[in-house]
Order: C-alpha cells, then sequence, then structure tokens
C-alpha cells in the first residue's frame, strides 16, 4: 500500500501483521517447524532442528533480496531457502533445511500464519465495533426517529433497533470468520503432494508440524484445494459488508439536512470550516468497498491446475493480503466511527415530526380501516396525505377536518395515533433479544 | 437463461427450480404461511387463513403481467399481493391477506425457500460428483501417474490421490452449502421492521412462520442485514471453485498429447470424427467460472440503505438466481463428467516414462546426495538431466555412465531408483484416509 | 431473466432484441450471409445459396429443441447447423449449409449482430437521457442550490450545473459505446481459424460476409482475440457508470428531508399513502449495479486457449448478454426519471438557506483573508460556525457581532457575501459550453 | 506491494512509476502548474508561482506524515498542502499555495499525470511483446502446427498464425490504451466545480493548467464524472487479457508432453534439476489475471454522490495503482516471455504426425464428400477413424483399406491428403496481411 494512502486505507495494525517482515517470519517459522518436527519424529536430530530454527529471525533476511530473486524462480520461497541454508551456521544442518518440502508448501503455510494473525487482528476491532454497536442499542433503545425504506421516511423506529441491527449482523459476520480461522491449516506436501522424500514418515511430520505452528492438520495436503482461501475470502467478503452497512448509514445520518448523528472526530476542511465529515464511516466504507473485488478474485483462482497451479496459485498473494488490509481497516474505521458516535435525540424528533404525522399514515390507515374499511380508510389518507403535502399544512390537522374520519375518531384519538412513540411495535422486545444474544456469545472479545 | 444457452449453462433440475414459477410460488408460500401464522396466534382466525391459503397456488397467476406490474412499485410483491387479494374468495379473508408485511418480506423470504429448494439440488449433483470422485480415488489408489507442477512433469503421483484431492475439496464445499443452509431464514419486520402493526403479537407471528415455512427464526428481521446472502454467496463460490479444480484437470488430462482420461460421451464435430471433446468438463467449467463474479456482485450489495435499500436490494435478485442456476449446473456437469471418467492407465504409465526417468530425479537427487553430498549430487544430476534432454537419450541410461554416480551405485540401483512405483510416499496412505472421512460422513447423500 | 423481475431488471425492448429469437436469428442470418457469400465469390450456385437463405428464418425452428441439443456438442450452433440443414428444401443446397465454417464462427458472428442492435437501443436511451439532462441543465442553468461533498453542504453551486455533469458523462459513455460499436467485427475461421476448406478464398468470403452483415472486416479471425468483447465490456461498463451516477443523485435529492426533486411517477405504498418512492432512479441504480461485475467476468475470459477456448467461450455468453440487458434497462429507467424530473426551486433555496449562510463560509473567509490574513479569518469563521452551530443562530449574524470581523466589513458587506447567487464562480459559464458541446454532438439522436 | 511479492508481481518500472514518490511529485506538479497557471492568467503574481514552484519536490517531503496525517481528513491532499504552504519560503507566496483548488483537484490529477507516466512505459513493454510475437509470426509463417480445439488437436495451422493473433489482440489493447490515454484530462473545480473562488478566471486557469500538465482540458470539471477512470480500467482490463491469452498458449505448449515452445530463460527447481518452468508466461498470467476484477472495482465505483463521493472515490486509489501495476507487470514478463521464445519445429510436426493424419479427417472429409456424398464419406472416416484410435494403427492407412475409399482414392493421394503442408489455407496470407498492419503502425514504439 502507498504510504500516502495508508492513512485512510490501511488503518490499524493488520496493515503491518500482513507485510512483508510478517511473511517473512511466517515462511521461517513453517521452515524452523519442519525441522523441529522431523527431529521429534526422528528423521533429523534435534540439534540439527535447533541450528535451523536459530538462524530463522526475519531480521537477518533481506526481504527486498528475496523478493528480487523470486522473479527467478517464480515465488519467494526458493531464494529464502536459499539464503536461510546459507545462515545456518551447521554444516550437517545445513543439508537439513527445507527437507522434503517444496516451495508452495512454505507460501501456503505462511499464508496461513499471516491469516490467522490477521483475523486475530481484525475480530478485536470488529468487536469492539459490535460493542458499539451495542451500546448504542442498550442507550437508544427506546429513542424514536424515522424508518427510512427507498431513503423516504415511512414509519418510525428506534435509533436502538437499528443500531441492534449494525451489532446482529457483526456478530454473524464474526461468526464466519471464526469459522474459517478454524480452518486455517498447515501445508505440507513436497513435490507434489505424496511426500514422497519423507518415506512414510509425511503424515507424521504433517501432524506434528501441525501442532507446533498451531495450525489445523489436514486430510490431505492442500495445495490445489483451495477451499480454505475461498472460505477465507467469503468470510472477510461478508465482514466488509457487515461494515459497510452502519457506515453508510452513519453517512447518510450524517447528512447536514438530516443531522442525526455525528462522529466525534470530524474531518474538517481549510476553507469551509463549517464541514464535520464522517470520516471514519467514509473511509470505512471506502475500505469494506474493496473487499468484494478482491474476495471475487480469490474465488476465481480457484481451479488450480493439476498438483500446482501455472498463474492461479501466484494470482492469489497480492488479492489476500489487500483483503485482510481491507477488512481491517474497515473494522478499525468503524470501531472508531461506532465509539464515539454522537446522536441528535432532538433532532431525530424533529426529523420524524417534520411530515406531520405522515409517517403514522400507516397505523391510522390500520386503525380506520377497522372502522371504515379498508379502502375507504385508504382513500380518505391519501387524500389528507396530498393536500398536507400540497399546503404545507400538518397531516393530522387536515385528516380532523376529513368528515368521513371524524365520524369514527375525534382530534384526540388522531392526535394520539400520530404519536410515534405508540407505534413501535417490537423494536424494544427486539433490541432487547439482540442485545441478550450478544451478551451471551461471553467474553469472547 | 436464454433456452439457446440453457443446455450448456443451466443444466439440471436447478434452473427450474429457482424459476418463475417457483418463485411465484415462494412469494405465495410466505403469504399463506403468514396468515396461517397470524391465524395460531391468534390474530386473525384459521378460516380465513385457510381462504387465503387455498387461493395461494401459483398456477392460478400470470407471472408475466405481475413481472410487467412490478416496474410500478418496484418489486414483484405489491402486483402480487394485489392478485392474491382480488383471488381469495371470501370477503373477510380478502382483508387480511399480507397483513403486518411489507414487500421485502416476501420477496426475501422466497429468496429463502427458493434458495433452500436449490441448495438441496446442487448438494444431491455435487456429493454425486464426490462419490465419483472417491470411487475413481478407490479404483486407482495405486495407479502411478505423472504428477505436474506448473503443467511440467515433477515427480510420480497416483490418479488415486488426484481423485481424492478433488474428492476432499468437494466434500468442503459440501459442508460449506449445508452450513449457508442453516442460516436461511424467515424475514418478517413490516414496514421497517418493527412489526408495529402486529402490536406486540410480532415475534410470535415470526416463530410460527418460520415454523410453517421450515425456516430459521432470525435474531432481529434481517432486511438490511444481508450476511445471509453474503454465506450463501461465498458457499456457493467456494462450491463453484471446487468443481472447477477437476474439470480443469479432466481437460487438461484429455488433451490429444496426454491422453489420460476420457469422458464417457465426449461431444464430436461434424466435420473432424476423430475428435472426442470433454463436453462434461468443459461445461462445468465454465458454468463454474459465472459463480466468482456473481458472488462479488452480492458482496457488493451489503451496504443496504437505512430500513430498506435503494437499489442494492434489488440487485440481489439476478445474481442469486444466477449463482445457484451457475453452481447447479456445474455440479451437474461434474458429476456427469466423473460418473464416467475412464482413466488410460496404460497412458499414464507411458507418459510417466516418457522422461526415461527424469520424473525420478528429486529422488536420484536426494539418495545420491547422502553419498556424494547435495552439492555434487545435484551437479550431476543436472549434467545428466541436460544430456538426456539434448540427446533425446533415457536419463538413466546417461546417469548410469557418470563417473561420480557410478562409484556410489550401480545400474541395477539406478534402475531400481527410477521406478516411480517405488517413490510415491504416502500417496496411498493419503487416499486411505481421505476416503475414510468421505465414508464417514455416512449415508448424508 | 425471471420475468417476475423482468418489470424492474429488464425494461425497455434490449431484453427481447437480446432475447432467444433475436439470437436464432443472428446465428441464421450468419448462415444466410455465409452462403451468399461463397455465392458472390463463387463456390456455390446463387441458387444454392438463396435456397439456404429462404430456410434461415427463425420462425421455423425451436428454439428450446436446439438449446437442449447443445448440450452434446457443448454449443447451440451443432444443433442449429443441423436443423437447418434438414429445413433447406433442396438437396444440393443441403450440402452447402455453413460450409468451411465452425460452431464458434456462427455463436461468435451472432453475437456481434445482437449486439449491435441492442447498442443501437441502447444509445436510444442513453441519448434521451442525456438529452433530458441537457434540459434540465438549461432551465436551471441559474437555480441556485446547495453542493454537497462527502454528503455535506459546502458552497453553493447551480442545479444546471449538476445535470450539466451528468449529461457530460453519459455523453462520453455515448462515444465509448459508439467506439465498441466500431469494432463489431464478422467472425469466420473455420476449423481453426485457416479457412482451410475454402482453399485460398477464405478472405474474400469474409471480406463479402462482413458486407453483407454490415459488420466490420477483421484483420484475422478473431475466435481467440476477445478484445472485442473486451472493448464492449467496457464502453458498457462505463455508460452503466455514467448512468448510475445521475440515478444515485437523484435518490439522494429525493430524500424526504432533502425533497429537490421528485420524479413524475413516483412509486406509492399499500399502507403509506405518503411515500413517493423514486421508483426510476432506484431502478435504474439497481440495473447499473449489474454491470461491474459482468463486465469483469468477460474481462476475466479473455485467456482462450489454443484456437478454441475450452469453458472461456462458453462462459461469455451469459454475462455479455445479461450486460447488455443491464445497460439497457438502466439507460430506459434513467430516460424515465430524468425525462419527467420535477425540481422543486424553493426547497433547493431553503435547504441552501438552512445553515444561516454557513455554505458561504469560504467565500467569507476568502473575502477576510486579504483584509485580516488567511489565519487571522479562518480563525474568526471558525469561531463564529461553531457558536452558530452550538446555539442554532444565523452565522452571518453571529460573525457580523465578531469584532475583529467588524473592524474591515459591515453587515450589508457581510450580507451580500453571505448571498448565495453571488458565489456562484463558472457554473453558467461551463454549463453553456457544456450544453454547446452537447448541441454541437448534432442530430445523432 | 509487499517486496516479497513484488519480482513476480510487481516487475517493470511500473511499481516506482506509480508509487509514493511519484504519486508525491504528481501531487506537487498540480500544485506547481496551478501556480503558474494563476500567475499566467494575472491572479498571483509570477514570482509567487515560482515561490511555490521551487519548493514543490517531492524530496523535501515526508510520504509517510502525509500518509499517516491523511487520515485526519480523509485524503493525503490535506496535509500535503498544509507541508507544501509551510516549505514556501515566500510570506506573500505562501498565502497562494492552492488557491481555488480542493483536494479532489489535487489527488484526481495527480492520479491522471501517474497514469499517464505509467501508460507510456506499458506500452513500451506492450509494444515490445507484439514486436516479438511479429517476429515469431515471420519466422514461422509457414511452420506447421496442430491447431487445437478445446485442446483436442483439430487440423493444422502454423504457428506464425498463432503469433499473429496474438500480435493482432496486443495491437488492439495498444490502441485503447492510447484512446484511454487522450482522454486525461486536468481536473480543477474548487470545493465543488464551480472554481466560485476565482471569480469568472476559473476556465483561463483550467486551460493554461492543462497545458502546463501535458493533459487534456475537460469540458468540466469532472470530480464527480468518472468516465476517464473507466475507459482507463476497461483498457487496462482488455490489455490484461491480451497479455493473458499468449501467456496461456505458451504455458499449454510448453507442457512436458507438448514441448513445442520454450522460453530462453526457464525457472529451474533445487530438487528436480530437469524442471524448466515457464516462469516468464506462468507470471505474466498471475499478473494478468489480477486485472478483471480491478477493473470491476473501479467501474464499481462511479456512482460518486453529489459534488464528492463519501467512499468511492477513495476505493479508487488502491485499485488504480494495483491496476497499472498488474498490467505493466504482465507486459514486462510477456515480452520476456516471448523475446526469447524458442519453438521447437520439429515437435510441432512430430505433434502433428501423432495422430496418423486424423487432422486431416476434415480435409478427407470434404475431398471424399465430392465424390461420395457428405453422408457416406463422414461415415467411413469415422469408422476409419475409430479403428485408428482402438488399434493404434495409422488414421491414413486404414482408411486406404476401407473399400467404399478405395473406389475413389488411392493410397498415393490419401497420402498427400494427409499432408499438413496442403491444407493449411489462408494461414499465410493472413500472417501476411497481420504483419503488414503491424508494420504500418509505424514507429510509435
Amino acid at each position: 500500500m502507498n504510504v500516502l494512502f495508508a492513512g485512510v486505507l490501511a488503518r490499524g495494525p493488520v496493515a503491518e501483521a500482513v507485510g512483508e517482515r510478517a511473511w517473512l517470519q511466517a515462511m521461517l517459522d513453517f521452515e524452523a517447524g519442519l525441522a523441529r518436527a522431523q527431529a521429534a519424529v526422528g528423521l533429523i536430530s534435534a540439534q540439527d532442528a535447533e541450528a535451523i530454527a536459530a538462524a530463522a529471525r526475519a531480521d537477518r533476511f533481506d526481504a527486498a533480496a528475496i523478493g528480487a530473486a523470486a522473479a527467478g524462480g517464480g515465488n519467494p520461497a526458493q531464494p529464502l531457502v536459499k539464503a536461510l541454508t546459507a545462515a545456518v551456521a551447521d554444516d550437517r544442518a545445513r543439508g537439513q533445511v527445507h527437507r522434503g518440502a517444496t516451495s508452495q508448501d512454505v507460501v501456503d503455510t505462511a499464508a496461513m500464519l499471516v491469516s490467522r494473525i490477521a483475523l486475530d487482528l481484525i475480530l478485536v476491532d470488529l468487536r469492539a465495533a459490535a460493542d458499539a454497536a451495542a451500546a448504542l442499542a442498550r442507550s437508544h433503545r427506546d429513542t424514536p426517529m424515522a424508518a427510512r425504506t427507498l431513503l423516504q421516511q415511512a414509519v418510525p423506529t428506534t435509533f436502538g433497533l437499528k443500531a441492534a441491527g449494525w451489532m446482529v449482523a457483526l456478530d454473524a459476520a464474526d461468526d464466519a470468520l471464526v469459522a474459517a480461522r478454524g480452518r486455517l491449516a498447515v501445508q505440507l506436501g513436497g513435490a507434489a503432494g505424496t511426500l514422497a522424500s519423507l518415506g512414510t514418515d509425511g503424515p507424521a511430520v504433517v501432524r506434528e508440524l501441525a501442532r507446533l505452528l498451531g495450525l489445523a492438520e489436514p486430510l490431505l495436503p492442500w495445495h490445489t484445494d483451495r477451499t480454505r482461501i475461498a472460505e477465507l475470502a467469503g468470510a472477510l467478503g461478508e465482514a466488509a459488508g457487515a461494515i459497510a452497512k452502519p457506515a453508510r448509514d452513519v453517512i447518510l445520518l450524517s447528512q447536514t439536512e438530516i443531522g442525526e448523528v455525528r462522529e466525534a472526530a470530524g474531518g474538517g476542511s481549510s476553507t469551509m470550516p463549517h464541514k464535520q465529515n464522517p470520516v471514519a464511516s467514509i473511509s470505512a466504507l471506502a475500505c469494506a468497498r474493496r473487499a468484494p473485488a478482491l474476495a471475487g478474485a480469490l474465488l476465481g483462482s480457484m481451479d488450480h491446475e493439476h498438483e500446482r497451479a501455472a498463474g492461479a496459485w501466484h494470482a492469489e498473494w497480492a488479492p489476500l493480503t489487500d483483503l485482510l488490509v481491507a477488512v481491517g481497516s474497515a473494522a478499525s474505521w468503524l470501531r472508531a466511527c461506532l465509539s464515539g458516535l454522537e446522536a441528535d435525540v432532538e433532532r431525530m424528533r424533529t426529523n420524524l415530526d417534520a411530515t406531520g404525522g405522515l409517517v403514522l399514515a400507516e397505523r391510522v390507515s390500520t386503525e380506520l380501516g377497522r372502522a371504515l374499511g379498508r379502502g375507504v380508510a385508504h382513500e380518505a389518507i391519501e387524500r389528507a396525505a396530498q393536500e398536507a403535502g400540497t399546503f404545507g399544512r400538518p397531516f393530522g390537522e387536515v385528516l380532523a377536518e376529513d368528515e368521513a374520519v371524524r365520524e369514527h375518531v375525534d382530534a384526540a384519538q388522531i392526535e394520539a395515533l400520530l404519536d410515534p412513540t405508540g407505534y413501535l411495535g417490537s423494536a424494544s422486545a427486539f433490541v432487547d433479544r439482540a442485545l441478550e444474544a450478544h451478551r451471551a456469545r461471553g467474553s469472547r472479545a
């Protein structure tokens, strides 16, 4: 990521966690783990394994040089293995470096290690964002505001229910990420997945390596089975969407003409001092928007040819890394956005009342329908709505003048019907049970 | 789907299962279920509910007329509700149609019902394809063939291991689809998610409706929480990739110059009677290739504004339907491909031997390395490989002439080293345990 | 397209123009043209050519049967050629059907013919939409409204400039579509691009066929050169984006709280009679949102293997058709949206004044900056902006009380500075020259 | 780009040309140009303009600090302008920095400048690749090889025609990139596109700035008209596809079992010394595969809200940069691949003959058809093809034994018919005219 854009597009700790140093260390961790696993199984000596592990420290290698040399063989594992071999002090141990493994084993396992760390970091921010949404849902459980469908005021809802909706989706994305995390597995197959050069010890080495690296042990070497990558892509894409939704809502609610929420730290403008741009939600949305294409790219690269893909494999590296950064940054921005979000309860009420009760039309329609019949009631309300709109008069006032209406309800009853707080249905009940479920997720965050 | 392309791109039962009639019935099932759920809760009479349910049969409605009328309000639920209301015989019951619901409730729940049926059909073909891969893995557990990395012969493997790899990925996709299926939930929120017009009975109606339709009961109305759609998209994308991989392999193995497998029903050419095109794998790949963009489109449409999206919602309908068709067709084609796939075991062996033993270079290198040291061994082998390549002589023969080599191994030993069946590592062990795991998935298919 | 969704997602004439009947006729037009071109070159008799052409009428063939039979060979051209051959009355002529051609020649040329017709239809609606935008730009050349950056009011602009911006982008998309249309070329290469079965007459036949079908003559058979498809995809994607922008703006301007524009035919709600949903812009946006993924799918299918792709070719058919429908529908919806769009000039002014002059802060800042220095002026304005915001007082009033300010400008001057019509810069000049350029495009539409 | 992957995924000069230093300088070039343009128009003094221009040197600024500070306002232009202002020596000049401009003006114009340089570099490599393809087409104008459709041998073609096909597509992509380059325009609109703070001088400043920066002058400020970005995306996507096609072909032709081409610098394997991986074509394909998703992301970000998008704008920065790098790297790899590509003419012939004449079946079919009738001939050939396949006998030999056949053609005639060099149709003529057209493109490269 170009550093000029990093402040916006690479916020939070994930960018570094998937950076070159992290990848380098992950590849070295694979080599160290491989040596130790072979020692555990008895293929090499513990001494040799430790000599290799001792050399496997990222700060001893030149990432740029390794990257440049990668052009020769088509991947960075080849030059790294060469450099690591050279760095091993002991002659005999040197001969045991990378034994039985192939380049893709190194890069694929490193991808899993890097992804695991990144997921952990993403989950921290995602959970904090969900907790912030939960806090808003709790505080504003009964704060009425206009629900807007197709961006038109529809009926009343509560800010609590809106925030609870954000929270529930974030929690679902959390579950998806945790599931994908659980599938992250070690890759060790050797030249073509048979582990031939390890004789019959292959499976035992794989198992031990998985244990050492804290990754799952796969049923088979998965070098050409990219379902793990696909699940990661799908879960990250889902998380991005779950983040984009509240970000979009905050941007819309922050509009000058609506003004129902305000980010704690709005971005200013040098020449327009009045502007309080919702920078966090805008940036969250910008980061999240990167995800679908990147996830699609990973899904589109699953048809790996035979025992190693000629291009489809290499085409995964950048989108996987970018996707982790995009979602991590989006989560970090959303956390910032929601943590300090200020709701303007008065403005919510003012906007809700702006149509003079029109947002209660559904309710009035239902009530009058019982007395007048659905059709007649609907017509009366449509008439009143139109007149209210045309002459800029309060809907309730116009309605109260309608003869057909007055036969059945009086002005006081109309006023009561037009009270939005009386028409919130199950909003609070929904909020309560969503919060309960969120709490029940426990101390995971 | 244009019927001209349907034979290739819309194979199997899924296309019909997500067609207009199916959608229509699913929307009507929602309305019937809604009426019955309200009757169960006591909001309307059982008689009214049954009157509505009796009218809710797709064959009584004109899908094209409803679709055309959808242009007016922006979705097909509005005109359908109107038509259904007109079709209900009883006056009073007529007034109870669609009570408390909104258009999105109808369309979203119908999407879940349609998806469930489609998933079930997809799973049948996917499992049959996995079983066919399992059968190949079993039959060819010990059939040696050349493993190819970057499309170059690398070392020996078995056709069984290759087929087991296909199977394991298909099984993983199966799990992902089953998980996504489990998340399919009823949607009922009313105008904006509060179910205000149902008073306090909303949650009870939702629960009963979920039970009646056989869908999950969501924590909250999920009209603007699209994580379910995202999980469906991700799982379908994963399945497409898991299908594309064996399809790609079969196409490559069917090449004239390789000829290691042959589809049972190859496609002919009118003017080139010798051609046996692997139509099933080609079509499977073509269908599967549609998936990533469609999945990406769904992931990219998650930022629904406020309580109903102005465009993002509508933008889901086509890709969701298309994605189900694409993956269903791909699964059906793959099943056809793998079920009758003939492996040419002799040709596999001929190709494996074509390099005169070069595919065993890794093994020879390791063995000689013990005696000569890694570097010296590597050089000797590189020398022999080059000479074998240049003069078109068998690698083993050239190697046996190398003085450095002859000091340590004799011709018989070289011949033994060059026997591919002796260098298959854990291939068979891997196949066995993958088959065991596949069997353990039980009689689900 | 599922007819239930067609009213929203397949508006206008394009859906039919790319439907099965149209594709069928286009494939038959290829065969008729091919026969006539060969007659013109002297390879077959004119009589035979006419016998073939006479049979090549879509209404004589069963599209569904051909589509179903396509499963056998992997494309619809094979069964169509068979059916056409059977339909040719004359025995000798029958032997000349499809002579020298291959299936891909039929399908690729038909794709070009279908695309040409679709593009022509799309261009009609796109130009009408651009003309409608031009009319708005003309009528509202000097109508002040708030410019909004990041959805916050920024400075004044005119509705004319906004509409002119829509128009200019639509015109650019028009140019791109016209350029892509010009590249549509006949495809005729025979079994593998050499036209071997036509001896040395191949190029002459191609030229004549191109002339007959009104398509460009390509330098080479382009069966595996998909740059034409890519250009079509790119241009259609661009058009979708140019449509999405005004659709998005109309949706935002139609918000209840903003209300600056209103679509002529707003969509209603049965239970919420006050709602006037901007259905046309919402539907335009929904259709346009389908485009990027479809265009990406086409760009991602360009790596056709050797002389005919095993999957990538087949994977083009659905997205190409869908993309034409999506963009055609979006254009049709946008035309409907803009043609009858009503601007509420008073509401625009009310909203512009709602901040009590804050949208002129940039201007005041610049003016005061000359007298007070940039920094001091900026601080004074920030102070006033904050106080105005906090106490809900008009910005101008607060500003006029600031001592630092009063030393340099009096209340009348401040009032003048806060007149938005005096701070529109080059808005009108820009509108004029954009309209002039639009007019200069001539009578093309 | 992670440097570890840069050797593969960021080859050639483009990565640096779109790196942070390049972007920084481009933003500074905008500011210097803006000052000089205002001086030219008389808005500021030439002295002030030069003082600003003197400070506008990238090496004087800290990109990382600016990037970090970008988080505050949501883009890097704000902190850069602040830093530039501080860097201007003269007090009065300092007050003229960035006058009349807004952040998006800086970033959008910089994007155009950076893209122009990148396109120029991409075009150099793309043209060199096309020239290399042309050289292959020329050298192998008459080299027969098997044409493969659906990866099955079909009929003979020439390697020259295949290479000419690569060249023609690369030339088409070249044209598209040149067209997109011509649309790159300066962006200057001020706070919201009216250039209000420049009074009536706006258009003159824009024109002069365009002249100074060597960019096109747009009809209107294009801050929310993203058609230029879309055209760039489309053209780059097309170029990626045109690169992917030959890369895919080279990978397939390099397969061990086919071996018809060999890259000059094949990548080796440490343990499998015989491997000669076609690293350049694999890497070209890997880079090219990144393009469709990135292009789709840009097309999907065109619906910018009002006068500045809340997210869609920011979402362009990374994919635009990445797309330029991906296509530049792909072009560089393809150039390397094609420049040194060795064709194994003998192997081509061997493969062509491997089916014993079956690839001439179309020809024999046509010839025999004249004598025997199409149906009878087809049957005879199918019979012979099947027997040849089943018993592994040469097709010609079997055919010569067929009684029906022998009545009309003798063995010598069959042999002649089975000579592939006699059935190349217009291959050479096509190559000649494609090369002529390529030459006529002139000395542009």
